[in-house]
């Protein structure tokens, strides 16, 4: 069965999920597009055969012959196209943020166990990284003993020097290692702490960065994560879980050495499309997959509303310099552990 | 445009080839299958919805519905089935070897020349590894210089101990670093040496097990090759080219570093198909891209000759001790260079 | 001019720096030792030609034949004998810590100020490891800009499970991190918190283990230093300093790399010996060349001091979860920096 | 006892090596040095307390005060001198070559062996290199099995363009090579090929670099050492056996890694001193033991006459493209196996 795919917001990511859909993965069809920018819209439907532009986001998810949506819009507008999406009954993949705020991610969640059955998936891609899961799967198998605290450190080349906040590095950056770390340990962060190093002459205007931001587990693993956005020298993610007995970290991830002018050595990434670019292609081919059961898999609307809660502690930590708890609802018995 | 794609041959390889076109790569449908073994064809087609079994290659080759085919049957039988493809002016991608013999290469040669286009593509997936990819743009950028000789060593964990002959490592095994520096150097092979080290306690009954097989290049590059068929510790696949002015090599593939009992260190491939899975993939990928547009790309029959006769003076070399020549035919200005 | 020295101490520690006096380094000889174990002391003396045994360290201080001497003795000792030694206008090689409390350490700066030259080095052997002496070139070199924080982790196998405290976790372990980010940075340490990880089970009766340390320096930079005392896989040193335009980090130190059993890799030291052999070697050769000249280099009173000090806020840190500032009064310009 | 050496020829290496025994080894003192160049010798002389100058090194050689002798003279005058030392029953360290050639070597076995007992040492330094001395522990642990090949290259940054031939790259380069593989395999070198890759533009006038050299033990294991005297990169020495059930291959000898400006990597040794200092410094050590007891250990006379003798199967064998043989008397029951 091909599953029959609209599309909300075919901005850069929206379009690169339809080249994905229509290139890289079988299974799907764009078969609907929409985007606030209706010229836009009608642009990329032409190179779409048979794909329909809709008026509005509304239409799109109610359109008959649409199986499953893909929300690629701006944040503001995830709530309401995910709520219809679900009321429609229909799989749907929301680019992060799930939704800005912890309450209407939790009006999300309460649809969804009305609805009875998982229809949203979190654009979480990290989860499906080759390097994530072999992180995983070496925990996993119990070779480096119960895991004791993380080291993680994600440095972007730069970011423009206006229009980019102190705050962004917590809710764009940070947001992939909060994910993660309840994904790895399968368990919930209960607490925040930010702290801010010297900071680089090569931040914008105002900017805090780098950061180091702490994350406290309810079993007591600690994780530090340093967030850094102008780096400078390339996009790296780098990552080592300390356990009992042992430690994993991902290994660089250049396919050459190159040995010259008194240097031996490798690549690092240029960017986070170049590091991340088979885990979007394996997320969506796993969405896809659940959506042609008329479901949704992977990291899903309660992992979008964790992720709220705790980059709004880690913000309040930025402003306060202090520990700021995290308190959540219980999880919903209908939401499977995050790991 | 849906390719329509006949499988010859549905064992293992054929199975997996199948696979591919099902689940991982959009753009072809498998319509038709045949096999040897008729029971094995129909049980494969009952998985595939709307697949038709015929009775013979030459029936599924001519069938109406057939855009494509693909060659997964036994090395003996791949001529009749490459001709015939190339006779109905349909794409085939053949599994290696082309042909058994340098002649019987020459006479699949002639036919895809009189045909007019390229329509053959020989199974070296090695050209489509990322790893390969990034030696050869390295070497492409200059960043080494000229090329002067490459090591390459070709490990697996172990072959049967029975009927896996010393030939067999210069056909199976060796046949892939042949068709590889002649498309990383873009450049023939003019010459081959094999040697043989000390014997491993752990080869099989008489088998020379691992040779030091070695290519002159007719550019004077020097490529020497270990090829170790009972290697023991994995699949473990080496190759380092040496410039004017530095060297370039594969590194290591594994996701991640683990530090555990007094060891520091990464994992290395069980076989061939996890260290290689991605290549088949992209091999298979670019050939339906052609395949839409009814024509082949990558390695094609040129190069399947050019593997079949050093193929030849390997084993001539093997058995002689001596250094063999190896002479090609002018090659016809209808192929491209290998690089 | 081969300088005669005098050993206090004559324990395991004490015994190695004989040993490489006798064996390892030229210029130096020993020719008084003492200990409070006099029959040890006699046994040692024994296998050093001409040595004689003192009765106590103010009686080898005071002899007219020894020019330098070697405090190898126990923590709270050393106070009383560095002195002496300084009043004896005698180089002086003191073990961490110079002493035992802040205000000890001000009364050897105080007497060594008074004496009108340096005359005291304190046993920070780390700052002589050429791993880190290649950290430090390559911070001054400019290539990866202005520091701005750094990541530490001091991985030791195990540690006793009884009579080693949380406490000594700092003062014994996190100590070397403590002078050699002050050295590295050329920098004053003015703040510590501590934080607690879930604790390992393979912790001794009641050991916070591991935990992570942040100092704050003057100029703003981070450190953070993960100290586990009982990471069972090995003696592993790390450490990473990230700067404006890239970092730079210890690399593993092992001499060969192993492929066997599916996996590739080399080794983890198994303790601080064989980690750190050669900069023992190198502080003492250090200390013996500015001992023919009667001074001392390196590592020195001020440096003793402020690790003191800063023990001492972590240790507060520890106790009350608080950050720590760390107050140290004007370094007497006597001192040069510690870079 | 403090062994008292005599110095011929203090060129830079004689230098050298008396920097080592009176800076960086206890045990010894230069006492007498002697040179073609007087004026030269009378220079280093003077920076060394009490030593005299010998007018010839026989007179050296007969002096008293000497008890051992260190050759680093050209290597014409090498026998005479080591005849002279072992007639006077002195312990000599021998530059290499003990002699040019493999008759001058017989010549000084002959007189060893009448001496009745162990008095050369031939400056094969590598065998006291702490990555070689890991490989060949890897070796003898058995992890890896039996050795069946080795891959080693020995890359040099460049050489003079006049006045280095190509039968230099073999008997000043790859006879460290020669003599390192007798040792790690505890075996002897039966036979020589010499292959000519593609020249390299960089080399000067005639030479052919880089070469391909190829040794067969006697046990059958298959050594190729790639030798190239203008590398450009750095001086990059590397090895990698290749057993039964795994490998083992000298790691990266960088202290540091580096991240900047989109690579990771470390540091190639800009020569051959960087890379061996530490190994010059421990044969060195190891002599003087010997020397103290009055005999010499390490590589001696024998692997100075293996090495010759291969040297000179090497040079036929690059004059004539052939497998060139080697055969060695029996080796005298007097020395003990080379590994």
């Amino acid at each position: 069965m091909t599953v029959r795919v609209g599309v909300i917001g075919v901005g850069t990511i929206g379009q690169d999920h339809i080249r994905r859909l229509t290139e890289v993965i079988p299974g799907g069809r764009v078969v609907a597009v929409t985007d606030a920018d209706t010229a836009r819209a009608r642009d990329v439907a032409a190179r779409l055969p048979g794909a329909a532009v809709h008026p509005s986001a509304r239409d799109l998810i109610a359109a008959g012959d649409v199986d499953a949506v893909l929300v690629a819009s701006w944040g503001e507008a995830h709530e309401e196209q995910v709520l219809a999406a679900i009321g429609a009954g229909k799989p749907v993949f929301c680019e992060k943020p799930l939704a800005p705020t912890g309450d209407a991610c939790l009006r999300i969640i309460d649809a969804e166990v009305a609805a009875g059955r998982r229809l949203v998936q979190v654009g979480f891609m990290r989860r499906y990284d080759a390097g994530y899961r072999a992180l995983k799967a070496a925990l996993d198998d119990g070779s480096i003993g119960a895991p004791l605290l993380m080291h993680c450190a994600h440095r972007n080349p730069s970011v423009p020097p206006y229009g980019f906040s102190t705050e962004m590095i917590i809710s764009d950056s940070a947001v992939h290692e909060m994910d993660l770390v309840r994904w790895l340990f399968d368990d919930e962060i209960v607490a925040a702490n930010v702290f801010k190093p010297r900071r680089s002459s090569r931040a914008g205007n105002g900017l805090q960065d780098p950061l180091i931001i702490q994350f406290e587990m309810a079993s007591g693993i600690l994780v530090d994560d340093e967030v850094f956005a102008n780096a400078g020298y390339g996009y790296d993610i780098r990552g080592e879980i300390v356990g009992e007995s042992g430690t994993v970290a991902l290994a660089d991830s250049g396919q050459v050495i190159r040995r010259s002018a008194g240097q031996h050595g490798g690549r690092v990434p240029a960017g986070w499309r170049e590091r991340f670019s088979r885990a979007y292609d394996a997320e969506l081919r796993s969405w896809l997959a659940a959506a042609a059961q008329r479901t949704s898999a992977g990291p899903g609307s309660w992992d979008g509303y964790a992720a709220a809660a705790v980059t709004g502690a880690c913000v309040e930590a930025l402003h306060t310099g202090d520990r700021i708890a995290v308190s959540l609802p219980g999880r919903p018995g209908f939401y499977p552990t995050a790991g």
